[in-house]
């Protein structure tokens, strides 16, 4: 994912991952990013009714927009885990708070993996020495490494580029592969920056960037319990301030969705089982909501994510999705577009290249493109296809 | 499915079934049932907004209340396949009418198979003749083969028993294995009775028996186009009239839900790839509309399929699709049982003897309850596991 080596840091970060067994066969299982000076923090949560115990806290943290560390630990999501796991999450934070001196309010909680299991609390709160010991400024990577469950490869994208008059650095990490569907998407991702930038304006612009990348994505059309996004901004770049409507915030949130965009994309083509990238567009809507309902029919079909899977040209499939939506749609007028190959046009199927049709189904990328006829209105999801391996991996993953 | 080697026959109707080589390997692949007189009728539809030709006709055709036979055939769906699909319909009603001497108006036709390509009409057109000198008494079980697509084994279930001081037989058939959920559950059903009954009657009663039957089954959340339900009652039992709301009619219904139930259950149970038979109820709902919407959310997660069908006992994903749902519960209130089992308790899991619970994953049907604690309604919902051959027969399908 990281073309021509560069370096991964960001200014005033520091960060690390190690090991300490929850996992099995010593691979890392915690991992720490952390500011040397207190950011601007802004986030998005999973909207599922039982939010993990980390997450609980966190929202009631970054509602006073200042954050400098965020632990988290794979292997256990701490969530379905009642006042204990609560209690648990909040032992972690004391312990961390001791560790690095800082206070409680400005530490923030990720979890990872089998819901409903308590968190192994002695075994993170003996690492946290460790931890803070060997945070260092090319740590991220570790960090990454340590959040990572049926992830096959770390998720980093990093962007530099002159906001405000200074170098600005905007450093994202992700951790995916299943229960990936909106409503923040079924995974953990964390933006560090050294902009400078007005609380207000860093809230703005993050909810932009992840609606139009991270909540654009569906593997499964699973949503977890622990999903969250975070940013941290630490301003060690003293550019221009950031605020309100301007060229220079305009120019951070296209990097900032130029990150997002990356790392959102990497956690589709990592899916769980994945063979495919699957981009779905509906064009032609009533509404942008119906657009993305249509969307999403699509792309939640097991039956259509199969006949990816397969290279299988059954193009009708698409069409009982569509159809399945109950979105209006004026069917004289529809079409739809399979790798630019129209298959079905105005409420009949074009006498179509089964061949070149297929060639399409067998290319790791393939594109959806559908018009509704009934508006102006559009939405896209990237999604993947539906494998033997989804189903090797999710009917093995706790045991 | 059939106990005690029942009589498989409804008086007063034939049936048939032959291959016309639409399926490969002279497989049976078109099927008729008649009455010998015209028959009231009742249907339900798919809400899918590309309902295959042929339904776009019974549509039409039911609404005069009287139909005399169905011709079914498997192999092809003629669904999105625009007028000229339309025409094709049309054309076997057509030739049907003459071989039969019956009108056009009384003829309802069935299609099911691959969504996107052109009915074989001259292989169907061809085989009429055949189909119609072949009816017969004992003819219901190859009418059934004949629309198997994926299908394990037939599904028929039939029903004797006094209604309105007479002998009445109900009897089903059903096609079903993919593409089921709800509104009207991706599948072909046809009753056939020698019951006397209203017309308005029968509407209600047969609406009643499947939406407590087939609009409460899921095996992957796919609505197709081509789901039918249909009844033909023929009055031959000449029992004293079933009309409004009686003791009668209600027997009536009961054994009609009776018999829709062994079918749905039989669909299930022969879901495609499915090695489980999940129930999922939802009581404690503050509105029914809320509790179908909790237990759908359990059932189509592919997560949760995937856990049954790994046989782990990973309940934290039920939880995970319960809160994902979005309906209201009180937290402190809910309770989560698997297999009699309790699991998770007012927001906190129990202390589960592991073992214990692992069984119950082991079983052939597993029993899940959720109570949200926040009202009185509630909704079952019947479902598969989500297994390799799933993912093998549906990225196999139309190649």
């Amino acid at each position: 994912m990281i073309k021509n080596k560069t370096i991964i840091s960001v200014p005033g970060f520091l960060a690390n991952g190690i090991s300490v067994g929850i996992k099995k066969s010593n691979q890392k299982d915690l991992g720490l990013i952390y500011s040397t000076i207190p950011a601007k923090v802004a986030a998005v949560f999973t909207k599922n009714t039982f939010k993990a115990a980390p997450l609980l806290i966190n929202e009631e943290r970054v509602k006073k927009g200042m954050a400098q560390t965020i632990v988290t630990n794979s292997g256990c999501a701490n969530a379905a885990t009642g006042r204990e796991g609560y209690r648990d999450a909040l032992i972690i934070s004391d312990a961390l708070s001791k560790q690095l001196k800082i206070r409680e309010e400005l530490i923030l909680l990720g979890s990872t993996g089998v819901i409903g299991t308590r968190l192994p609390v002695k075994k993170i709160e003996g690492g946290i020495g460790k931890l803070v010991k060997g945070l260092s400024e090319t740590g991220i990577e570790d960090a990454e490494t340590a959040m990572m469950t049926t992830d096959k490869y770390p998720k980093i994208a990093i962007r530099k580029g002159v906001v405000g008059a200074k170098d600005v650095t905007i450093c994202g990490i992700a951790k995916g592969a299943g229960m990936i569907e909106p409503n923040m998407a079924t995974l953990l991702t964390y933006v560090m920056t050294d902009a400078f930038i007005d609380s207000k304006a860093l809230n703005t612009v993050f909810h932009q960037a992840i609606n139009s990348t991270f909540n654009s994505i569906s593997i499964d059309g699973c949503m977890s319990t622990n999903d969250m996004a975070i940013i941290l901004a630490n301003g060690l770049a003293r550019n221009n301030p950031l605020e309100k409507v301007q060229a220079r915030l305009q120019r951070f949130r296209d990097m900032l969705t130029d990150v997002l965009m990356e790392l959102s994309q990497a956690v589709v083509k990592d899916g769980e089982g994945a063979t495919k990238f699957i981009s779905i567009t509906v064009k032609g809507a009533k509404s942008k909501s119906e657009a993305r309902c249509a969307a999403y029919s699509i792309a939640n079909s097991n039956l259509v994510k199969t006949a990816f899977f397969g290279e299988d040209p059954n193009w009708g499939r698409i069409i009982a999705a569509l159809g399945a939506s109950g979105v209006y749609m004026e069917k004289e007028k529809i079409s739809l577009n399979i790798g630019n190959l129209p298959v079905f046009l105005q409420n009949s199927p074009v006498n179509i290249n089964e061949n070149k049709l297929k060639e399409v189904f067998q290319k790791d990328r393939i594109d959806v493109e559908v018009d509704l006829g009934a508006g102006d209105k559009s939405y896209y999801v990237y999604t993947s296809d539906l494998s033997y391996d989804y189903v090797k991996i999710n009917a093995e993953y706790s045991t």
